[in-house]
């Protein structure tokens, strides 16, 4: 492959490279890259604001992440904030701080991800930060979005007895991640050997490029359903549970039956000898939408929408976060390691 | 002086530890820190987004920066893009990568220089992302702010004969940098010695603790005068005067004997067997900023502000960018080293 030193490009014809391949897909876009800062119209109600930090060794290894994947994957971890205050993700800035190890063709592989992002999710790239780094790659994404003033979904506002729902499946993205460790490892100790990623497809997806869930923000948009509390599941289903319960001064209680686990997620887990549920509950990585609905709303979720799973509701003791087993034993969502292997 | 392991508090207990000092300063702010985003109301106008991103080693060097004012200075670099739009900087995101080299009062001791700033600015910190770094101290800072639609100053827009006006003085905190870099080297060779910083006060602050020029945009706004374009001096009066020029498709013409240079610069260059000119024009980070005006507004900036200084002006020609001497020589603003140190 080719291979073209930074350094003759230059930050300002690096900029140039990034901003002509930058579209614009919201007319509430007035200047993107290439000025002091980015120049957007408000529309009517609240703006929201989020911010990630992503740093090589931490939150992503090369060696077997591809740029492009990691380019997408930053844009879906920096809109996938603002979906979950019920919002309309529009722009993003994405800062990148480059060693000399990466050639333009490097950068234009990773940025071939973020705009394929931006196409999927009908947002742009609008400014940013270009900086020479010493020690790896660092990404830091920002993005905005507008949301209906009576739509916010904060974590704070669920309600007793709201249905609690999670979308999509979880743990599969954790799981995507043990299969990667485990064949760089396998290739560390022989590198000879080939790595045995086949019938892992659908977790590896899910680590490599998980999606945000625009899809269901419109859905719920649709039928006129403001969820009274939400958040993104970045670090595993139980930590996002006690931020809900917590915020809005409540308990939880959930039933471990009705967490979406995907069959490919089981097969992973056997395989690797891990709890399939622990995964789900604190693996995190998923981005899907942890939320809570009225009572009242149930049925018409039920009738409209898929990929949505009721798991269950808030309770009224502030101190109480339960995961209720298929042997209806109540556990605290705070346990580790509760969950035995399937055949360990 | 007390250390205190950040894992002691973890990653919550730092978010909940920066959260509970932050102040609001602006009715626009609805949720800060807390969230998976920041919500702001918008502002009739534009709104206006700009990111940095610094890195230890690359944009700061730990070992004669403190803490606080590295703070101080992150905030100044983040809404000193907003301020070269025409805009008045409201919120700040700070995301932050931290290796275990930091104590808890290390982190404390940063975020009061950030929290300086934010009152100083009238802004405030509403949200950021913290995570582990293997590499030492990054720094990522999204500003947000707003700006009446016919007042915005893009670096495009300065016609024929508009003048060029820089506030503040130029070079100052590049000098501050060479003398903070021989200190550093001397302490290297001999830690024992004292570090010969006195009498250069001046241009130490102007690196360590840049200001944002917050005051002119209200300045300007009192006067109802809109500059025509405008950018902030963060590489170099040259560079940034060439980036004027090109996005207006003119040329530009300024003279040496009106660019800003406080005496403790010439004094601090002496010193340092460097050239005054060579720092004001090539720099870097003096955060003042550059703007043009038409000729009709001259008079009234002249009788109403101060810090403001009249450079030259917008020429025909796109294809030239000069330095008029004080020997009337036209120099082209791209060549380095013309001038001769004082005493070299």
């Amino acid at each position: 492959m080719e291979r073209t030193e930074l350094n003759i490009l230059g930050e300002f014809g690096l900029i140039e490279r990034i901003a002509s391949q930058s579209q614009v897909h919201n007319s509430t876009t007035i200047k993107g890259i290439g000025d002091d800062a980015a120049v957007v119209v408000a529309d009517q109600g609240y703006q929201l604001l989020s911010t990630e930090l992503l740093i090589e060794g931490i939150h992503f290894d090369l060696s077997y992440v591809p740029l492009k994947h990691l380019g997408y994957k930053v844009v879906v971890v920096g809109i996938s904030d603002v979906l979950a205050m019920n919002g309309i993700p529009k722009q993003i800035t994405v800062s990148i701080g480059l060693s000399n190890r990466f050639s333009v063709e490097a950068v234009d592989e990773l940025y071939s991800g973020i705009f394929a992002a931006c196409e999927d999710y009908g947002i742009e790239l609008v400014g940013g930060d270009t900086t020479s780094s010493r020690s790896g790659l660092i990404l830091s994404v920002s993005a905005i979005g507008t949301v209906e003033k009576e739509k916010i979904a904060y974590r704070k506002g669920a309600k007793l007895n709201d249905i609690i729902c999670v979308t999509g499946d979880l743990g599969a993205a954790y799981l995507g991640l043990q299969i990667l460790e485990r064949e760089k490892q396998v290739f560390l100790d022989a590198p000879e050997a080939q790595p045995l990623l086949a019938g892992h497809e659908y977790v590896l997806q899910r680590q490599l490029k998980p999606e945000a869930r625009l899809d269901i923000i419109k859905q719920l948009s649709d039928l006129n359903i403001a969820p009274t509390s939400m958040i993104d599941v970045s670090d595993g289903l139980a930590s996002e549970l006690r931020h809900l319960a917590a915020e809005s001064g409540l308990g939880v209680r959930i039933f471990e039956e009705q967490i979406p686990i995907h069959q490919k997620t089981y097969l992973a887990a056997t395989e690797l000898k891990l709890g399939p549920f622990t995964a789900a509950l604190n693996g995190g990585e998923d981005y899907e939408l942890l939320f809570t609905i009225r009572q009242e709303d149930y049925q018409k979720i039920m009738d409209h929408t898929t990929d949505i799973s009721f798991i269950g509701f808030m309770s009224a003791d502030p101190s109480e976060a339960f995961l209720i087993t298929k042997q209806n034993e109540a556990i605290p969502l705070t346990a580790q390691g509760w969950e035995k292997s399937e055949d360990a």
